[in-house]
């Protein structure tokens, strides 16, 4: 914990929920697209034929059948994997940290995107590990850059292919192709965190790196946060049979097991209910406010703003002139109701000050638009 | 990590709920006893009432009505805390894994009662802490021990004093007001697991070495594994603000915060339904299974061999001649349908091979009679 600081963006994501802003600040979904309905039934249902057990303490890997049901949904994204693959965590948020415990000692070197999950970076930090940095461009991480960053000492690359957060960028295949050789050449350990994987909004999303590697160890982590809903915290690992047996020891250690009432609200969930019908209605939704977004970005921003056009996930990244930093700009947004986070926190290295991350499927179109439109004034009058 | 190796301990249960065995050695609570149609009332009301929110990323903190409600009954054993001083957790393990991670960092010393909670020790081991070892007699641990432990450099102080796991054993009145007062002269931060504080037999339960400290830091956990039930997952960590506040970010970091939908279900429960009710019903079963476990010892164990008298908690411990091997007498002991866990687990330095572990309230009354007649025939055969 020693260089563990409170992060202001978490501070002000605590703000964001207490007023009434215009917030593409947040890392919500929209909480009018969870299936409530089913999950009440669902929950009836495994406490009113199951309850014993769904109360009762549980295996530390997860529920069973919740584990064999997700080693074969992973079958169908490439992996070949079975169900002593599957560690059940606490969203995947808790995948991270026990998967950088098991890794990382302290002093030792991850490889990361920059800019890169801020929560994961937390992780890195409260392992007291060193960064090698990488950088992107619209294709996702820079290869070239990972080949030099894994020649030296490097116990573990982390990457997040699918609808970076926070860029909204996608790896394209021939970099993943390039980086799974590059991994069986250099024995690094990847850690893959597949979170957004479902919410891809312009085709089927891009093989996971781990199922293009054929020797190096990979660790890759998803979870139902984003399809189903956050507030049950279930997420999941899936790796080697040995890698998950030292996993799930640290699972032990950390909380015992994941809640056995909530993996089996969400087994009921994916097994009797329609998931792939409710993963569909949530990428026309979010398909439809990315485009709002990037219409009203169109329509107002001045040339010399950029941003992503994200194939999938839940954020946009826009580059500012570089004279105009993120923080001063929140600041003014925020007295005019709109919150948004600073790029600089995302980063290593003091970099991206003149970076903001956008959330597009939060507030509504119409809020969407009035926001942007605050925005595009506000820019335009520091230009 | 590295540090950690697999427990037998933990295997051996595994084997234990795959089995038909009279089972002494889980630490399951009786599923016969939790409310389940009260929580399933519970989780259709927050549901059908509050669906969107329960479903929802939330504070890291907890949920701040459970947070309030937990702060006021801690009012009751006499803590004088607030909600600040409340951070929700996956269980008390995980209160115990967070607070070890602020505290411990490489080589750290801990001090601990031999024997103490396994798990805690796989916690610390995973810090890579050293040990001050404390021993313990009827009353608890060995408060000259303490002093003299907390005399040389050591971070934290771990105590079980009610109904210790495994020993059963109950710090006196009288010891917890030495041992606060050892706490306030030496700066040392307390670790107060009390984790069975609800499952008292025998008139009430002391108050907690917390609430005798007048300026030692103390960190004091708790859970409602034990009164409602434990697949939920929800316990918490009760502190002073400045602590809390780096705890939650640890918490942070760990899994976001607590299951949403879990927490409420809990609130809801503890305010609509009567807790105190449901604490009664758990005491006189469980009190009355220890009291059958109690007569048959009494009835059938040779001479040489001790036991604990419980007042409370779930677990009773047995001191064998020393020629005896807990390990060894379990074998014989599977081998006739008996299971339990040997004490030496439990221990630092290779201690307590002569001591075992008995649950006395998962198994039903009779079987109980059974499995300690089977034990005292086996016992009596090595003497």
């Amino acid at each position: 914990m020693k260089r563990v600081t409170p992060s202001d963006i978490m501070e002000l994501l605590k703000t964001a929920g207490a007023g009434s802003y215009i917030s593409f600040a947040s890392g919500l979904p929209d909480p009018a697209l969870f299936p409530v309905d089913e999950l009440r039934l669902a929950s009836d249902h495994v406490l009113s034929t199951d309850g014993g057990a769904a109360l009762q303490y549980g295996p530390a890997e997860g529920y069973p059948p919740l584990r064999e049901w997700i080693a074969k949904r992973l079958n169908n994204r490439g992996l070949r994997v079975k169900e002593k693959n599957i560690l059940i965590t606490n969203g995947s948020q808790q995948a991270l940290d026990l998967a950088a415990r098991v890794y990382l000692n302290d002093g030792d070197a991850v490889c990361i995107e920059n800019p890169t999950y801020l929560a994961a970076l937390q992780i890195f930090d409260s392992c007291a590990a060193e960064y090698r940095t990488v950088s992107q461009d619209d294709d996702g991480m820079i290869v070239d850059d990972v080949e030099r960053s894994l020649s030296t000492d490097c116990k573990l690359l982390f990457a997040l292919p699918n609808f970076q957060n926070p860029t909204g960028r996608t790896l394209s295949a021939e970099r993943r192709k390039q980086l799974a050789a590059i991994l069986d050449r250099s024995g690094t350990v990847l850690l893959e965190d597949d979170a957004y994987h479902d919410l891809c909004y312009d085709g089927p999303t891009l093989p996971p790196i781990s199922s293009l590697t054929t020797i190096a160890d990979t660790l890759y982590s998803s979870t139902f946060s984003k399809s189903i809903a956050p507030g049950l915290r279930v997420g999941y690992l899936c790796g080697p049979e040995h890698v998950i047996s030292r996993l799930t020891q640290l699972k032990q250690i950390a909380d015992l097991h994941t809640g056995s009432l909530t993996q089996r609200i969400v087994h009921w969930y994916v097994t009797e209910y329609d998931l792939d019908a409710q993963i569909e209605k949530l990428r026309a939704v979010y398909r439809s406010k990315r485009d709002v977004m990037l219409s009203a970005l169109a329509r107002s921003m001045p040339e010399s703003v950029r941003w992503t056009r994200p194939a999938g996930g839940m954020f946009l990244w826009m580059t500012l002139p570089e004279s105009i930093d993120g923080r001063a700009l929140l600041g003014d947004a925020m007295s005019q109701g709109v919150m948004f986070v600073p790029g600089s926190g995302f980063h290593q290295n003091q970099q991206g000050s003149n970076t903001i991350r956008l959330n597009f499927v939060s507030a509504p179109a119409d809020q969407i638009v009035s926001g942007i439109s605050i925005l595009a004034k506000l820019i335009k009058s520091r230009c």
